[in-house]
């Protein structure tokens, strides 16, 4: 076992209970971030864990000693799916709450194909108790943004833009800084677009000289949790003016926020104030997301979302306009909610 | 529409034939390398294929620029899953194949809770038409290899070794080196690992001092397709022996392979010689796996893949030998399947 490092403890009596309460025998898991989330295994191969008054770990030969020696739960060789439905069977498990990504190959072999005998339903209860982050995961997300934000400022973009260089080689260096400063890796795939590239939301560096505006959306992974930021240089006065109704949106929003609101009701005043420049369909995203182990987690902050925010739930905020062809501008915090929203990291929105 | 550079039209041909001998009004895809595959529309965000007679790609607001300047199928934006069931029954779509992977809320969205008109079976048709490859497919991965293995070369990690690198930062500019020569990637997380840790097959680069052995396993993504390449460098005694095992039982498997052999056979000739050496407990994974778009594609090569290999596919060779606690050897080549096997590029197996 190694030290105890992960945030499971908690979760895992929580999730128990709440198994239990709504009349299942257990959860069955097999998505690689939520079998870390509850042991602190972080799979390599594929994985299972079941999750009832004993919850046990299922890893393949070729990982068995990367999760004894990590996970915080009962680690069982897995050998077959068979294998493991007799196992499930014999214990009397046989009715169990899916995650809702479950691949349906896998869904059928586990209810029909064997025994016939286990009953799956998905339920979203390890999503669900993952959006409310303990003090460990806080943490975690605030060193992770730390990083993000020390490589980005001391990477000096506008220095790079003066001497020339290309959106890859900066997409590389802010990865490099990041791992310098303690980063595993980054949260996902850099974002460098400039120009007229960054009009789409999410393109990928490309190996050209950057040019304006320079948008970048980038985080770092810090013991397996994420950060999220994005900021845009400008350069024109075209480019100032859609990027001042951006900042506008993004900092009323960020005012605005507080526990007990609506998803909907966050993305709706984001989506207003670029709507009343006349910029409403050129807003063609969600406002935002939330993160923790994934980089894309519940709630979704979008038109559609009901989720009402809790204290110790993140999201980011991020509006942005895309003029297709020309250029696109998005600026993005992460915040943790309470009373009202604390903006995680202190890097200014403005670079100049 | 972008320049013609993907394989799809003639693997798009083919599979519309065989969706339709096999009964189906079409063919239902979310996975977005399937899509990419395809459309060469590589989806940012996610997106649905549907493949008949007027194959369509459905993408979000979002990432719809980006579809449009990259598709080479029709293009219409997802408005929402209800609004796409709708639209496959008004065209007379009901009866789809889908994929293994679809996810199973996914699965009940479209079979249950909509219409109940849509009829949804798993099928491997996709799966098993990106096992073969095409001409231009070939060149993509050999070209993907060729940058892997001059970064590798001009590494020089012997030098690093000497110098105390870090397994991280080997890591760090074998990744750097592989994008200064045309990757727009690795193809997964380039594993460098050493000394005790190497027991482990797949262990993460650690801001640690280099030790003995040295196990790489890298490969670079070019044009969307992978490249996979083991090397292990061993300094004592005992690493030498046990390296000697793995050369070859690595040997010796690709000197046996021709096309018409199951992919079964191929795992027993590799499992039968380190077993011989008294090592079959040692050798804890399948012997290898095809690649493409995917860095793990069908077929594996495992004690029970009953594939038949053709050819013109891909399969990497890759035995091992893992001492917990102790240290582990893997040497790895990718093979393309003939008359005979063809080892993609010229990288030496032993480094001194």
């Amino acid at each position: 076992m190694s030290e105890y490092e992960s945030p499971s403890s908690i979760h895992l009596s929580n999730l128990i209970k709440k198994t239990k309460e709504k009349g299942y025998d257990g959860l069955l898991l097999t998505e690689p971030n939520n079998i870390k989330y509850l042991s602190n295994y972080d799979t390599k191969s594929f994985a299972f864990a079941i999750l009832s008054d004993n919850p046990v770990v299922y890893a393949t030969e070729l990982d068995l000693e990367n999760a004894k020696l990590n996970s915080q739960i009962e680690v069982r060789k897995f050998e077959s799916l068979s294998a493991l439905n007799d196992d499930l069977v014999k214990e009397g498990l046989t009715n169990f709450a899916i995650e809702s990504t479950l691949p349906i190959s896998l869904y059928e072999k586990f209810s029909d194909k064997f025994s016939g005998k286990l009953n799956l339903t998905i339920d979203h209860l390890i999503e669900d108790e993952r959006m409310v982050k303990s003090y460990d995961e806080i943490v975690k997300i605030q060193e992770a943004t730390k990083i993000a934000q020390k490589a980005f400022t001391d990477l000096d973009v506008l220095s790079k833009y003066d001497s020339g260089a290309s959106e890859w080689e900066v997409s590389y260096e802010l990865g490099r800084l990041m791992r310098d400063y303690g980063a595993e890796s980054e949260s996902f795939d850099t974002i460098v677009t400039s120009g007229s590239n960054s009009s789409l939301p999410h393109a990928e560096p490309e190996h050209k000289e950057l040019e304006t505006p320079i948008l970048i959306d980038w985080g770092a992974k810090y013991k397996g949790y994420c950060s999220d930021n994005t900021r845009t240089i400008v350069f024109s006065e075209k480019q100032q003016e859609i990027f001042d109704i951006v900042l506008e949106a993004h900092d009323k929003t960020i005012e605005s926020i507080k526990e007990g609101m609506k998803a909907c009701e966050v993305d709706k005043i984001a989506r207003d104030i670029i709507a009343e420049y006349g910029y409403g369909d050129k807003y063609i995203h969600s406002t935002g997301h939330s993160l923790g182990l994934d980089i894309h987690e519940n709630p979704n902050v979008s038109t559609r979302t009901e989720t009402v925010l809790e204290k110790n739930m993140f999201i980011t905020v991020e509006p942005g306009i895309y003029l297709e062809g020309n250029f696109g501008v998005r600026v993005e915090d992460t915040v943790l909610i309470d009373k009202k929203a604390h903006v995680i990291g202190d890097l200014p929105r403005i670079i100049i």
